[in-house]
């Protein structure tokens, strides 16, 4: 896959995710995919998804920084990418076990894909708690 | 800068890292390097490693996805990389507000460099907090 088409599908993506179109979820996702080591299948990632948006109803994704690389090291020969995401939202309870009860929090998630046959297989991300925390 | 020749920089600073050789950071850090938005020019980077080692008398940086992309998208137009870093490690008394006490602790760091000149410039970097809350 070459390093444009690879952005584009990302793009593609993360407007799906906005749009919460969970119809056409799986065009980008494998149906094995593992989040942070856990798999989850589609149902599963949908699932982790829509509880997301139910936590924070504005949530919206916004890519900050992306880094394509259609190979990847050091072990792993599948395309890979990683995506700096930042957030500026409004969580309505308790999010990440921080009680936020509505207020405004701006954070990031700095988050790694591989990607087999066009699809997102492995997801490895981490949101700064600690920048949530220094806002309460 | 080709692509394996990022790689290959990348890999020394880490190293760098690993055996603590201050004296050599200027050759991967720019004089004014900002991390996570902050300026703090060489000598305040190192000033923050060597508070890590203290912390972390066996900390260890191991790379364990790469992801390098001598384009960056979208706006920036500098090379940059990607790195999700590994730990394996005994804090011996707080970290990230945590009392960790030398507990064994494993934890990642997932982490966004752009580069100027063939230094790095800029560090976006989020250490999984939740991970580590989750193993005390």
């Amino acid at each position: 896959m070459e390093r444009t088409e690879l952005a584009t599908l990302y793009r593609e993506y993360i407007a799906c995710l906005n749009r919460q179109d969970w119809a056409s979820l799986d065009r980008y996702v494998a149906g094995d995919v593992e989040h942070n080591g856990r798999q989850l299948g589609v149902a599963g990632y949908q699932a982790m998804l829509e509880n997301d948006f139910e936590t924070i109803p504005d949530l919206r994704f916004n890519i900050q920084l992306l880094v394509v690389d259609p190979l990847t090291e050091p072990t792993n020969d599948a395309p890979c990418l990683a995506s700096r995401l930042a957030f500026d939202c409004h969580p309505k309870a308790t999010f990440l076990g921080l009680a936020i009860d509505g207020k405004r929090v701006l954070f990031a998630e700095n988050v790694f894909y591989t990607f087999r046959d066009g699809k997102i297989a492995h997801v490895w991300s981490v949101i700064d708690k600690s920048a949530i925390e220094a806002q309460l």
